[in-house]
């Protein structure tokens, strides 16, 4: 039986940032990974420092060391270099002017956006520059008959949609840190989301990019056609390599029709083969509405309501679902959800659950979901990993895991998207631990492999991975990764010591 | 008022071969376009055909002329190149060995899948040895779950829709060639199609790809799951390359669910005004099971009607539009459409239409609008042009062709699909000039061009359009298509004279 949305108090305004966990600084990247060594690349001068002035002014170059510390420092604090400069280009120009400057004079750059990164990606390993793109935050254009936006890539991704919802649209993509993230890392990284499973991923999504090379040039592919077969699709390029092949200044979105209908349903269910019933059936029931179906175990739910305050409106139970319909038609949409919850409760396949159209509570129930990235902060270190699996193994790691580090990890907890076959598996830990880390990898990596899984499934490779791709990519595959970075950047100027393996 | 739909009789089967017409052979592509000159590849001889012969054996290397000439000219009989081999691997190995071979011995090699691309693309412009995939034609796995099949590159379209639909599931691409296309070819051009609209593009459908390069290194990246961030995404490098850059050899392809309930209506209208209003009214009234919207000029439909004798279940109108419904909930689907159409007949932007869910009846009215490219190949020579525009300007080409040629054309038409803005515009005359098409090219693409259109929406640019790609694509960015060109091919073997402008 359904029960009604009592619970749920409101919520304070959602924290991206725990601005109140600790201080301390985390351990600096090149000491903690020894084995990382400093490129060949040539040291901040002054001379440097001048260009840059004389390019952007004073104001939107940072040298001051506590300026340029939030720049250093990655969102789970488990990475820090040490930049003594950060760059904040507000055209494209400039983008392509220090660029040029910096392969010149074979300066190594970071490209950053909010920096909400999980795999390191965005934040220096060493010293190099970082190019900030907080302040090329313009939308250019909305088109209401096409649903197209085209904007600055440091556009955060919530303002976006919330500009698109105004006009009756929407942006394809939604995820937790969508009030810091920039739309140009969400393109660089591929970023996936809540709402793939309806929307679609940003290689479908993304209509139009202009980049930057690292030379400089500026690559104008900013179709806003939903059409264009005009030779290579260079856009592609851009998406998912994480600023190593160019700096996206622009992007061509096109956004959804914001749906009529919208619902909510927080399911508790007993296990995961009731997890993946309810899948099924929500697929089958559903169909064209189904725009999100996420997982999550008990001990991901509690880490929001311990250390977040959040509550669940509903009783305990070690498994949840979140599923939401989008649709154009309130009537049909109820009269389909309700069809499927009375089918998966009557039959035992969901042991409780409860649904709301309600905004406040739709927004409570997401932050239950939603802020488990935040929560889990909270616990100490965190060992973060992101894997796709076939959807019957989608839940196999996290008992593995379990099992295999005993009273090392204070939590074990695994949540994601179950229509995406997308699990993050997440390891507590009271403090960062070299011996633990050699039990969770590279097993965690192996056993992914052993179900032809892959190690990355939307954060992506950034620092902490590339020793692992292998896991998931050929031979031949990494070699010609390799011929495209040489070809697109020969001084190895962007976003070094990531995503390729050395 | 809806008629019913009682005049269209049973259709002979559809033949996307024109068999009936003429047998004239077109003329030589390096005599029709003597300024392009032959690449300074080798010549094949014998020893060349020996060792085609110990790898494939007799049957599956043609050399006979007679056997060669179906895989020199295309589809619709304007280009003509003069191979005297082709090739029918049917495993990766085979292709990677052919081109290792090509490769060593600078022999050009044409890709072919099922030889229906409308751009020159598929044939050899001089004496390029056929690689046809026809002979590859397996499917490797159906995954009911996950709706992954993955396939070679040979199989065809519709043969692989036939066989998903008896899972439940069906192709996310549909197009008026599927009875002969290959995946491969589809893959390969990014091919659009009818149902672009709901489903996306082959970047988002396609999971995984296997594809050969010119050297012969086999590419790997045949992943099956939804979503995988290891590095750079690989697998887009072949999606509309064209067989440039790589032979594709296998593929994953996502395949929605079938629809359980399909409806589809033609709409008979005054003005292409009322088109964009039936189309913003489509998008809103019938949202998410909205899967194709399609228009078509009188002319277009007149060539279905006269040339193939087909039958129009509706009066005859100045423009007629194509909508399709497909969704999981008959009654829900029929509330929706019937809103719709009573909406846009009652407001008089539709002057008259006809609804069906019967197959049979579907299948006739299909027929009209996916047979057009067939008939109009009765019409004599045509220049076909595949134009993407922003939406209100969508129908601008036509009169103003038109207008252009007066009586030099014997037919100016377009149609096509409304919903993505990608208008097909047909110029048809009595036979091939070269005055009639100094007078259409490059009008055609500076027009396009004035209007930020895309000079190929889905055709591709093949031998036909490499001189104007720049009307659609940045100098920086064809820079950078050469540099691609030039690392994964930097023999030039694979599918010379094609997408590059020289």
């Amino acid at each position: 039986m359904l029960v009604n949305f009592k619970r749920v108090t409101t919520l304070v305004s959602f924290i991206r940032r725990c601005s109140t966990l600790s201080k301390s600084l985390p351990e600096l990247t090149k000491d903690r990974y020894p084995n990382i060594k400093r490129g060949d690349y040539a040291e901040l001068n002054q001379n440097h420092l001048d260009y840059f002035h004389g390019l952007l002014g004073q104001n939107r170059v940072l040298s001051d060391p506590s300026d340029c510390e939030m720049y250093n420092i990655d969102f789970i604090k488990g990475v820090r270099g040490y930049s003594q400069c950060v760059l904040k280009p507000q055209t494209t120009e400039e983008v392509s002017k220090i660029l040029s400057f910096c392969n010149q004079h074979r300066l190594a750059v970071c490209p950053q956006g909010g920096n909400t990164g999980l795999v390191g990606g965005s934040v220096p390993v060493f010293d190099e520059i970082v190019l900030s793109t907080s302040l090329m935050n313009n939308i250019i254009s909305i088109d209401n008959i096409s649903g197209v936006v085209v904007c600055e890539a440091g556009c955060i991704l919530e303002s976006l949609d919330d500009v698109l919802r105004e006009k009756g649209l929407m942006m394809p993509l939604d995820l937790g840190a969508k009030g810091s993230c920039n739309i140009g890392g969400n393109v660089s990284t591929n970023a996936g989301g809540l709402r793939l499973l309806r929307y679609g991923n940003l290689h479908g999504s993304v209509l139009g990019i202009e980049a930057v090379k690292a030379n400089g040039d500026v690559i104008d592919c900013l179709s806003t056609l939903k059409k264009d077969n005009t030779g290579y699709h260079l856009k592609h390029l851009f998406i998912g390599s994480e600023g190593t092949l160019g700096i996206v200044t622009k992007v061509a979105v096109h956004g959804p029709s914001k749906p009529k209908s919208l619902n909510l349903a927080l399911l508790g269910l007993h296990s995961f083969e009731n997890i993946l019933q309810t899948y099924e059936r929500a697929k089958n029931d559903l169909s064209e509405i189904l725009s999100s179906c996420e997982m999550m175990d008990e001990r991901s739910l509690d880490v929001v309501t311990s250390h977040l305050k959040l509550k669940s409106p509903i009783g305990d139970f070690p498994f949840y679902m979140v599923v939401e319909t989008s649709g154009s038609n309130e009537k049909h949409d109820e009269e389909k959800l309700n069809a499927f919850l009375e089918g998966v409760m009557s039959e035992g396949i969901v042991a409780d659950g409860t649904v709301t159209n309600e905004p406040g509570k739709m927004r409570a129930i997401w932050d239950l979901r939603e802020r488990i990235t935040e929560g889990l902060l909270h616990d100490g270190y965190l060992f973060k990993y992101d894997i796709s699996l076939p959807i019957k193994e989608f839940y196999s790691l996290v008992p593995k895991m379990k099992e295999r580090l005993g009273s090392d990890a204070s939590r074990v907890s695994g949540y994601g998207h179950i229509g995406d076959g997308n699990i993050h598996l997440n390891i507590s830990v009271p403090e960062f631990s070299p011996d633990i880390l050699k039990k969770v990898e590279p097993y965690v990596y192996e056993l992914t492999s052993t179900y032809k899984g892959s190690i990355s499934a939307e954060h992506g490779v950034g620092f902490r991975k590339p020793p692992y791709i292998h896991y998931s990519k050929s031979e031949n595959a990494i070699s010609l990764m390799k011929d495209l970075k040489k070809m697109m950047d020969p001084n190895g100027i962007l976003n070094p010591y990531k995503v390729l393996p050395s």
